[in-house]
């Protein structure tokens, strides 16, 4: 059996060749060698990549690389239009697949259009224009062949209340609209400009744990708004917060009331709710929810009108007009203060559409395995906004419950978008006024039992087990949106994702290390017991990069590992501490605070008559120590390419100890 | 000589009794073991530990640990003032030090104070009030042996800027000298309160970086600010960026500009820096450029005085009044708008004061050897400026020059800083008249030859060396504040300092690992061009914490990898990938979006028959994959120890290979 020094020795010896020069510090120079100083990069070269990686980590300009320029025209237009690619090989087997589930998820947004428009507090019409223009547009541009597009609750909510703080829907229709109209069309700028300027990844600064919360607590807030159509109150509360809803719920409770629209309601929800169930357990019975609240409009449509219940207080829609999309160019304000205003109102629920539009697609490529470009989705999403605020419809991007439907239909291709929004067309053309007599207790069931599952308890346990400070950062989306308002969510669930990444920054660990007897390796003493530590020599590890957020931190904490080791050594007779060895493996990267936290440690343990060993600094840490001449300050020698070698060289006699 | 691979066994098998235990995934099970899967900790005391390692890091409680309450209670007393601790061993050769250093930093603080209270916009006593109260208060708090303690420039620089911005100062004087203390209240208020909540780490989010930048900027500003009295220049410009002062400069000379004065200015300022440069030049000679202002001051007053310069136009300090400072609480705002103003300003002049003094502080005790206390000194100068704020001073705080002169003067404790007050105290009560012929010229002139050695070249090139990103951050202050203003400055460089943090998070790099010939060892094929690919499977490196933020760029730059690897294989032939090792080592945490994006990459290689195989993952890490069951998912035997142990196991071809 091999002694470990030996292997040791044979392991550097086959190192030796793989690195450069090595110098004697110990008689046996073959044992220890320098760790390779990385050949300095140019600038421009340097900068050229960090700019690549930064906005253009997808590498999206690789198909053009030698082409001619007639080829390269087509690929752009390709690029601006996947149509023009899928649809070349497009056949009847794609198109049957899509007819089915174009069909399935006509007949659920329909009657969601219809719900979703009322949050926003515009005219039930405006939520179908939404399901017609917008669709067409992705289908041309989108590149996801699963997402299903049409506005969906949380928009429809953050514009209902956004808008609703500026101007009021009820006494002011005309400019409310006006200003929805131009919220929308900067959200489609504002999706655009991002994916034009590749800034995309910037939507990711929401993190998971954060959309988690804000979800649940939009659809709890949703779900409390609904108790107005569902109670059938009529002096409702403009707040959304679950506060006020509740004192205007209970405030309502012995007038207001209306135990017609309260039976319909709990019936239909009892009824969706259950082919709801159906469809979860079992996986083929997926059009059962789809094809549910469609058939309790139609119901309940036909109850009413047939018992006259609008006359005993059950409210209805009432007027819904017929007619395609009217043009709204010049409802737009695009400059003035309602501008302005329109601008930061779009530019909110442009992030939120984004969020979940990149999120959907990404789950169902991953599923279907094609990539999927976040920045150019965003330039397709934009401009379908743009164009869908031109033509009187308000923010639309891709839904959950719809695309989850849309894929399990069977779509092939966005095809079974241009589906959809041929019979919302037809439905715009000819059935409209049908919906009169639709209950608004209807309604409310189908938008409480569509938002009802993006409460996603699961995931917000297992956030809980993974990282709790995820589960604070959900929490507080959460709570922010159900009483505060959803705009003070957001800001909220921003704030504490990035004060986390910042917190991790700030205090990172360290950890001793301990030799793990008849081994070379060094590990945490805390993870493994057994691990015993190197007599003469404290071997400390930082578990991060080392910037001016914690430079001062490691600092102070490894002398405090000293002192403390130090007090203990005290206690027992034992050698004194003449080297720290420092673990540099996972400092990923260092600043120059980082490098003055080191200079300080250097010249502090000078002070104790400790030697400062570094062992395994990565490319960049050592090209930058060396730039900082800090190489030179503690010698060449002092740095190892692992511990066990810095401790070879340091307190050989260690071994015989061990 | 023995072969690499069963080196490497040897080498496993002593690792192995160090590790749990091992599994068979081949037939030689003695080969491959488990990570070790830490215990999993208690959710109160992981809490307790991240809160104590992020609010009391220097574990402050230590030496209360197992005392009686009487010691306690002394404990905490010389907790709170140190003068108890240090004051009981204080001896006649200390004092001697002291002494020394105390008149050396009183005869440079006296001339600096004057000079910088004209750009607090206040009256020059108010300067040298400054630098009698803060210091005896100090004295007794303060843990750090080497600050000089008074008002430095480029606060009141800032206070100056700031306060005008509210009030004017020669239109309405009192109602100015009111805000100045209530912003110096504030600002000891905010300081007491970082430093009592250990929020003291807040201010290390100041970068190195950007602080030479400000400091630079700041330095030019408040040089350009003493042209006024530099040429005698009567309606000068109210703002401070550099295009501004420069137009009214220009403007004014024709008229405006007095040749007595300028002349006075310039031999002066020749002397001050000659007397600089000798003090560079020899250590022992500190004392010169320490004693060189006052002596200027004295000679230009005499020489003013028996010419009468002043009735040729020489701007002089003109009357200065006797006496001790009065009680000013009942000139602060403690509520009211002027109160919120001047709790806006006095925060920022906490912050950049805070920077200032711990920065020295750090530094010197680094020296010298003891341990600094953040958030006690944050607590001892914010108690500092609210007993100021009463007693008629403006913010002091440490000051780079003159702690510089009291160490190199053999300053031994903060007696040095009682004994300046003191001779502060005896020139506010005597000699202050004597300064009424005194030439504002000589006090522009002290200035300028004290700010200038703010300006830190060689740190600056260091910088660039380094780090460009820090570069930028470092101009960006710099720009911002000759060129906008002090405090938009400061914005810039904590914004620039932040975004460079959350930029590295969001693009982390990746690295392809080769086989370096004849070794265990993988590394970055592209730093060491010597190690090849194993056949057959792909290696990558990740070189962060895997956080939301970069979770989606990890995944997609992972299959770029793959991606673009494939092609060339296709180009020769070779076997197919069949595996993709991900070296973990660097990859300090990971979050749930994280484990999401790993599931994801998982579902697609798998799509693609590419075994997802994990290297070496840190405890954190490994527990949370194991909390989210994604172990479960990709199979405990894909979870490897090294790469070299996960290539074994996965292409053991491969090393016949080689």
């Amino acid at each position: 059996m091999v002694q470990p020094v030996s292997a040791e020795a044979d392991n550097n010896n086959f190192e030796a060749r793989g690195l450069s020069s090595s110098h004697n510090l110990i008689e046996n120079s073959k044992d220890i060698h320098k760790v390779g100083l990385p050949q300095r990069r140019k600038l421009v070269s340097e900068f050229a990549d960090t700019f690549k990686e930064t906005f253009f980590a997808d590498d999206p300009l690789r198909p053009y690389k030698d082409q001619p320029r007639a080829r390269k025209l087509v690929l752009s237009l390709q690029f601006l239009f996947p149509i023009l690619e899928w649809g070349r090989n497009y056949n009847l087997s794609k198109l049957k697949g899509d007819l089915i589930a174009g069909l399935t998820i006509a007949s659920l947004c329909i009657p969601q259009d219809i719900g979703y428009a009322k949050l926003a507090n515009m005219d039930p019409k405006y939520g179908l224009y939404s399901s017609f223009v917008p669709p067409l547009i992705y289908a041309a541009m989108g590149s996801s062949r699963d997402i299903a597009i049409g506005p969906v609750a949380v928009v429809s909510l953050l514009i209902g209340t956004l808008v609703r703080k500026e101007i009021d829907p009820t006494t002011n229709k005309e400019e409310y609209q006006r200003l929805v109209f131009t919220a929308t069309f900067f959200a489609g700028v504002t999706q655009a400009a991002l994916g034009f300027l590749r800034l995309g990844f910037l939507v990711e600064f929401l993190s998971h744990a954060a959309i988690v919360g804000f979800m649940a607590g939009a659809a709890i807030t949703i779900s409390l708004q609904q108790l107005k159509g569902f109670l059938g109150i009529k002096n409702f509360t403009k707040n959304t917060d679950i506060v006020s809803v509740m004192k205007s719920v209970w405030g309502s409770v012995h007038h207001g009331w209306n135990w017609q629209t309260i039976m319909i309601g709990t019936v239909f929800l009892a009824f969706l709710l259950s082919a709801k169930y159906i469809g979860k357990k079992n996986k083929k019975f997926f059009w059962v929810p789809a094809i549910a609240p469609l058939i309790s409009v139609v119901l309940s449509t036909f109850f009413v009108y047939i018992t006259r219940a609008d006359e005993h207080g059950v409210q209805i829609v009432r007027h819904i007009d017929k007619g395609l999309n009217p043009s709204s160019i010049n409802r737009i304000h695009f400059h003035g203060h309602y501008a302005a205003k329109g601008f930061r109102i779009g530019a909110i629920a442009a992030l939120i559409a984004l969020t979940e539009a990149i999120a959907i697609g990404r789950t169902f490529a991953a599923m279907k395995d094609y990539q999927l470009d976040g920045n150019k989705e965003m330039v397709a999403l934009g401009t379908m906004n743009i164009v869908g605020s031109m033509t009187s419809c308000y923010v639309a991007t891709g839904s959950f419950s719809r695309s989850a439907v849309n894929f399990m239909a069977g779509c092939q291709t966005a095809v079974s978008n241009i589906v959809m929004s041929l019979i919302v067309m037809l439905t715009l053309l000819v059935i409209t006024p049908l919906f009169k007599y639709t209950p608004n207790a209807i309604l409310s069931a189908i938008i409480i039992s569509a938002v009802i599952s993006l409460i996603d308890i699961e995931a917000a346990t297992l956030i809980w087990k993974v990282d709790k400070l995820d589960f604070i950062a959900c929490m507080g989306a959460f709570l922010g949106v159900i009483f505060v308002s959803v705009e003070i969510g957001l800001l909220i669930a921003v704030g504490i994702s990035i004060a986390k990444i910042l917190l991790q920054v700030t205090r990172p660990r360290t950890a001793l290390l301990g030799h793990i007897p008849r081994t070379t390796i060094y590990r945490n003493v805390e993870q493994y017991p057994e691990a015993t530590k190197v007599p003469g020599a404290l071997i400390v590890r930082i578990d991060s990069a080392v910037y001016f957020t914690n430079s001062n931190y490691v600092k102070e904490r490894i002398l405090r590992w000293l002192r403390d080791e130090e007090e203990q050594l005290n206690a027992k007779i034992l050698p004194k501490i003449t080297f720290l060895i420092v673990e540099m493996s996972p400092v990923i990267d260092i600043d120059t605070s980082g490098i003055h936290a080191f200079e300080e440690l250097y010249r502090t343990l000078q002070k104790h008559e400790v030697q400062l060993v570094l062992a395994n600094p990565g490319p960049v840490v050592i090209q930058k120590l060396h730039t900082a001449k800090f190489t030179e300050l503690i010698g060449e020698d002092k740095i190892f390419l692992s511990v066990s070698e810095a401790v070879m060289a340091c307190a050989p006699k260690s071994f015989e100890v061990v």
